[in-house]
């Protein structure tokens, strides 16, 4: 007997013939006399609609509304889940956010999940019933408005119960069926990973990998939590039951502690992310307190800075500074660089969302050097110009020309030895 | 100032443009310094939608799964109605059936209200905020799991808020302009009802007006609530607002109390219900006990009957029983009887869906006689043949083949001084 925590999201879940595919996957656990706590996402398109009315009724809008409003996808689909399950023969009930409750921070559309009261499903669980859960979704700390963890926040939801029920596995159903060394999509010949640290899987979320969460990768480093991704589109009876203390079947990508995955690689993957802009202060006078002016308003707006490239100073007075944000904040960064222009003191700003990050990950770095020295030896070699740098323990990331995106994730994956044989 | 209840259905929450419109209904109250309450209904198709889903899944389903994903459309509804209150410079928060609480008793799909605990929701209205009350749905006596009152449920949500408060009038914002003496689509010359009695109301409701729903107007009945049928398409501006004491203006229909009523007609209304259904059991034995050998099998399958004839026996010793039943419940009915043949005893079962049921609606019938006897002549003159009969204090309804239905309507509507001029 195990204690399984299954998530489904919106592909998943998209029809009422997909959420009966989702019940036979469900069964497969309780045949096995395991018990399941399975959380669900909206239908595919269902939250994007109901933020697109949301937007409509007004662009600047009460978060505490947006969350009543949105919250609202997910309680269809658990409901629905539980009566595709009951009219298999298996026991269930649909939990909302507020029925268990999970109790949240009032941050309303980016909530932080503060406690999950697992106490009566667990109980229900233990007598064979399965627990439905709404996904992205808690109850504020005043225990009477509805929460929700912003887009993704599912997986986040799924992590949290398994850890409150001291899960053997938290199982995150998808539509890819694993993890891969590169996204298949610009590299053909990326492979499945069977097993990935959670500090690997953790800068892969990052940097720009939408498989999992962030936080919900967080959260289960924090927790040791095992988690695993796998398709919801593959064959229910394909797929075997969970066995504490058992092998593992060669199915999805298992994320757990760094001690169980034994032919680790230097290098697991290579992460790309397109959504960057850089930002160049021309001529700020190079002395103590530069930086400070700089990002100082950039923090106030709560605009993050990534990577931070300080050039050499030619005349020893002045030198060029270059980061970059997320590229959507690019417009806002621009407004806070021109209105603090007194305080900083330049020549002039340049910015272009036309660059892309290229990140190479893997725990094996810390006992391998010169993984770095081979990157920019590549990268060179095809003749791809490196616009920034910023590393990790775990991590090279460089900033290029969205140009050479491909060439540059290709080069690398093969230059690692990630290429498939 | 005046508290004032408000509650707006399907068709006049279908869209963002018609939740600003019904926004602007509000701030003309919220301008006369009223206290408001907002009841509102899912978005016109959205419960639709979601009862599809929930009978794709199963169609014998767990009714507290069916109502945990029904109740979801008036949340949506009541979000974004306060977003658009909001962005009008209205302070407005949504509640939830079980934010509030609205508890019910655990007849899930058909609940009835047990209590509302309107504290919180008062007072919040003195500090001049805006309550946007999901319709439809409250929390069961568990506290745990949400319930819906059934279809058309958000009416009676309406009433129970407005006893709650102490409210000065519930408006029934719908889409059509008040109560007519009888459906404009079968009788032109029908006319609106600047008042109407809650008893004839209540009738009216019963018998196939589709304007109010029966079990709100039993609650406004017994409370003696004031309550109000107006149409949400018309001008917002058009509307007097709300005043404690003063005059009422002359639009849409109120419901109240007889003695408030002061041009009182003998005959309010005639009403007319399709959905009826004929059975007539023929030759049973004409002798003790048999119509409880029939209705107790259909009580038992929860089968209502509505109208009985007993023919009179030409032999002494058999006799024909005819009675109605809604229509949709005419195949079961069929079936119950069938497998009851054995204790009953009968030659056979005829039935029909092929009548119709026309209703004749007066407080003043209680004092006025030969309503009736005026009834059956003219519709004799008119060739119509009356197959059963029921009356009330204030009503007589007849039951006749469905061809002559329009004709009995315009027939009676003139016979009793219906007719606008």
């Amino acid at each position: 007997m195990a204690v399984v925590v299954m998530k489904f999201g919106g592909t998943s879940v998209a029809s009422i013939d997909r959420i009966r595919n989702v019940a036979r996957h469900v069964k497969r656990e309780i045949d096995a006399a395991n018990q399941v706590a399975v959380v669900v996402s909206a239908m595919a398109g269902h939250t994007n609609q109901l933020v697109a009315w949301v937007r409509e009724a007004a662009l600047l809008h009460d978060a505490r509304e947006y969350d009543a409003v949105v919250a609202s996808g997910e309680q269809v689909t658990a409901g629905l889940l539980a009566i595709a399950l009951q009219s298999m023969g298996i026991p269930a009930r649909s939990w909302q956010g507020w029925q268990i409750p999970i109790v949240t921070d009032n941050a309303h559309g980016a909530a932080r999940i503060l406690e999950v009261r697992a106490d009566d499903i667990r109980q229900r669980l233990s007598q064979g019933e399965v627990a439905v859960v709404t996904g992205f979704q808690g109850l504020e700390p005043d225990r009477n408005r509805v929460s929700t963890l912003g887009r993704g926040g599912s997986d986040t939801s799924a992590v949290a119960i398994a850890i409150a029920l001291g899960a053997d596995v938290c199982d995150i159903y998808t539509d890819v069926d694993g993890v891969y060394t590169s996204d298949p999509r610009i590299v053909p010949t990326a492979r499945r990973l069977p097993r990935i640290s959670y500090e690997e899987m953790l800068e892969m979320a990052s940097l720009g990998s939408k498989v999992l969460q962030t936080r919900s990768v967080e959260l289960a480093m924090v927790y040791r939590m095992r988690t695993r991704v796998l398709s919801s589109f593959a064959d229910a009876e394909a797929v075997q039951p969970v066995r504490s203390g058992s092998e593992w079947q060669d199915i999805g990508t298992i994320v757990c502690d760094e001690e169980e995955i034994v032919e680790s690689q230097v290098v697991s993957g290579i992460a790309y992310a397109k959504d960057e802009a850089k930002v160049t202060i021309v001529k700020v006078a190079d002395k103590p307190g530069v930086a400070a002016s700089i990002f100082g308003p950039l923090a106030e707006a709560s605009i993050n800075v990534d990577m931070i490239v300080q050039n050499l100073s030619a005349d020893g007075k002045h030198t060029d500074m270059t980061f970059t944000v997320v590229a959507s904040e690019l417009p806002k960064t621009l407004e806070v660089l021109q209105a603090a222009s007194n305080g900083i003191g330049y020549s002039e700003i340049k910015s272009s969302a036309d660059v892309v990050k290229v990140s190479v990950i893997g725990v094996g770095m810390r006992s391998h050097a010169g993984v770095a020295a081979q990157m920019f030896r590549a990268l060179a070699e095809k003749g791809i110009n490196i616009l920034a740098i910023t590393t990790s323990e775990i991590k090279i990331s460089v900033l290029i020309n969205a140009a050479y995106a491909e060439l540059a994730v290709r080069t690398l994956h093969t230059l690692y030895g990630l290429d498939k044989d």
